[in-house]
């Protein structure tokens, strides 16, 4: 039996070493179009930062590692096509040469590639221009080639999403002055309003020049510049002028090669996928980026994290050997740090949950991540969101700092949500409390009993 | 109506503000024995240490918050006798005093007091020589005092649970030599012995002199002078002179009151009280260290905590306004931080579970609290226990660092346990991740997947 997996990156990997996990005997290949299996995509900002001074470590595991468990890895392989009935996927190497690997299973874990916006001057535009996208080792290269090379004083990074943020810290620790730029009127459109201002105060605390309701119209090389020309939701023109300009506004999931073969899309043009991993086509599962993802809240939707590329992998990988595992369900939750400030969610927003028919109220609470006497205690953000049709938890969004751990906070929600507790639930869970690190009632729990006691109909359990 | 809570600390506060937040007609009282209503016992540690500069910001709320709710807060009044019949509650002042409190309903929050061991010495020596318990407030003071006039060099903490933790490196902190002498064979019993010994490591490399397996024979003063006797497993004799003696070996329930008016006790000699926090006596409710804990997994049982005797609190406070809210029951979450290291533990180890005919067993991982290219990674010690029979998660213990966050790491677990999900469900769980604060699995995620991994007889869902 022969398992192939279509991609070397998280949801590729996991389904392979899933397989050998389970099964000694079984030979497993995985097929990548890079030289990079099993990096951490998620690091890329931290090696272009320089706080990851050696590329090689944003491997969650070497080559050699993989190779030992009797995984075949085969790099500058590009997969072509699906031979469904057949069977087998035709890939090209980097010379041009061509053949067809025979499979029993197939795994496509083909990711999702970066959005390019439609920007002036961007479709002539590339790396050798200082112009950049950030999603591969390649681009980070890339990226880290500009500034040594041209050293310039100036980014601009287009999209004030999780990566966007990243790559302007990223930047100004690397020195260079940032200016962000987003057409949305916040940072991080996944957060509530109030929340992301918090966060779009670090980053002008650390002196990067954030311009949101801004849209590009148009990237220019001009010498050696790139002149990058906005306009505001005012009206308002303005030129930037940098050395290196990073275009991070989003991915989409790459299906050319799933669709080819007659795989269904769904959500976003994502691979259609049941619960088990499964396509539809025969002996053909797919997982990561590259497919729907089923939301425990929302039903089928498209949220591309790598934690899930992750679940999912694993699951397709063992069932791909016969097993019956389901993919319990993403609950979207995310979490970022942007300077000192960290910025979490799980669950659903008051907007996401209208959307989906439900009854959705948020409390908003500021509460010490410790009991105030103690020094060093800082403030957690918290806006919680909970269901006045049947009292059930529907999310959080946390803001705090590092020390705050706001980013396992947001883990104790995530378990809650994932067994549908009700917001009142989570005030009874028995949580850790010290002084130095917590409050008798954790932050969270204050949250809850403020949503209960604004409920607009006193129920009292 | 008139809702009297015998007690000023956690629950009888918790109770009243409950009672208030729920009804602004009726009338509330606390009475209190000393003059420190709504402090943080959990606190007076750091008091101690210096860390707290003013024994005010110890107070939860002040005083004047809790009277300005509409609070009556009677302080120096020492319940004596509850009339049960006639609903009403004797009490004496401090000059002698006595009066007869008329109540609607009672709740019953009397505490804790120290467990004085049977020591040689003890019976005799008190806080004027330098031997001190730390419960109340004035316990603290009289430590304070200690250290300030009789300026001792070294301190003997006799008992290595939480607080002689605590005040280990409290003492040390305030410049101390400290030996921290506990009878039992590790520091923490309520940890794995090999996660103890990393907490043991801690103190002993901060300076503390670790003698666990000895006993206290005799405390003696000798002139200025403090000597402690103690004896090994090994059968050593050792003499520790001291300035300061510290005695922490835990509490036992304060029932005087409720015993003497009929409550019916139960385990380790607590208030009997049903989930509703009702004694059985007409119209008495109890909560807080004084009753009996209701535990999600091993029924009921003895586990004093201050997060605990919150949610007890207020659930007597609004049941005694005629509400029926249930206390969901204790996991038993615990959390210390001795020094930089912190221990947490949720739920129950494998001996407990065997002693409750379950069928235990646990995975032991050591696992980096984020991905290790980022820097500043530290290991988190992971003991994750589950149930071989039907698979369910029963409990964790983490040690790590304060920025590993694993005080709030184990109210993940502490989540999953209240809603009984099994260990492989953790693994499900969707967990926040991002390089410089976590892992794509979550180390409580890896030690499910090693458990699942070892089981005995495997069981691929």
């Amino acid at each position: 039996m022969h398992l192939l997996a279509i991609g070397g990156s998280d949801a590729g990997i996991a389904a392979a070493l899933r397989a050998r996990e389970l099964d000694d005997a079984h030979e497993i290949t995985v097929m990548l179009a890079d030289e990079f299996p099993n990096f951490s995509v998620c690091g890329l900002p931290y090696l272009v930062s320089g706080e990851v001074a050696d590329w090689r470590d944003l491997a969650h595991r070497r080559r050699e590692e993989i190779e030992a468990l009797g995984i075949r890895v085969v790099t500058g392989a590009t997969a072509r096509a699906i031979d469904v009935a057949g069977h087998r996927v035709r890939a090209t190497g980097p010379e041009g040469s061509e053949w067809a690997t025979p499979y029993d299973r197939l795994v496509i874990a083909t990711g999702a590639t970066p959005v390019r916006p439609t920007i002036a001057g961007l479709e002539r535009l590339g790396a050798a221009d200082g112009v950049h996208a950030l999603h591969t080792m390649d681009d980070a290269f890339a990226v880290l080639a500009t500034l040594s090379e041209r050293r310039p004083e100036r980014a601009v990074v287009i999209g004030a999403g999780y990566i966007g943020l990243e790559m302007a810290e990223a930047l100004t620790h690397r020195g260079l002055a940032v200016s962000l730029v987003e057409a949305l009127p916040q940072v991080l459109s996944s957060l509530d309003p109030a929340l992301a201002a918090v966060v779009a105060a670090t980053l002008v605390a650390h002196g990067v020049e954030v311009r949101t309701a801004t849209t590009v119209r148009e990237v220019a090389r001009v010498g050696d510049e790139l002149v990058v020309r906005t306009t505001s939701a005012d009206g308002d023109n303005v030129e930037i002028r940098a050395g290196l300009v990073l275009v991070v506004t989003g991915v989409t999931p790459d299906v050319g090669l799933a669709r080819a073969a007659g795989a269904t899309l769904g959500a976003r043009g994502a691979i259609q996928v049941d619960r088990r991993m499964a396509t539809g086509l025969p002996d053909i599962y797919a997982a990561g980026d590259c497919v729907i993802t089923h939301h425990a809240l929302l039903g089928e939707t498209y949220l591309p994290l790598g934690t899930t590329a992750h679940k999912q992998g694993r699951i397709a990988g063992e069932n791909a050997l016969g097993g019956d595992r389901h993919f319990a369900g993403s609950l979207g939750t995310q979490v970022v740090r942007v300077f000192e400030t960290v910025a979490a969610r799980t669950g659903i927003r008051d907007h996401e949950a209208r959307d989906a028919g439900l009854n959705p109220r948020t409390a908003v609470v500021s509460v010490d991540d410790h009991k105030a006497y103690y020094p060093g205690a800082t403030r957690i953000a918290v806006r919680l969101t909970g269901d006045d049709t049947n009292g059930r938890l529907l999310g959080v969004q946390l803001v705090g700092t590092v020390a705050s751990a706001v980013h396992k906070r947001v883990d104790t929600v995530a378990a809650a949500l994932f067994s549908g507790l009700g917001v009142d639930e989570l005030g009874d869970l028995d949580l850790a409390y010290t002084p130095p690190l917590g409050s008798p009632w954790d932050a969270l729990q204050v949250a809850a009993q403020r949503w209960r006691a604004e409920a607009p109909t006193r129920v009292d359990r």
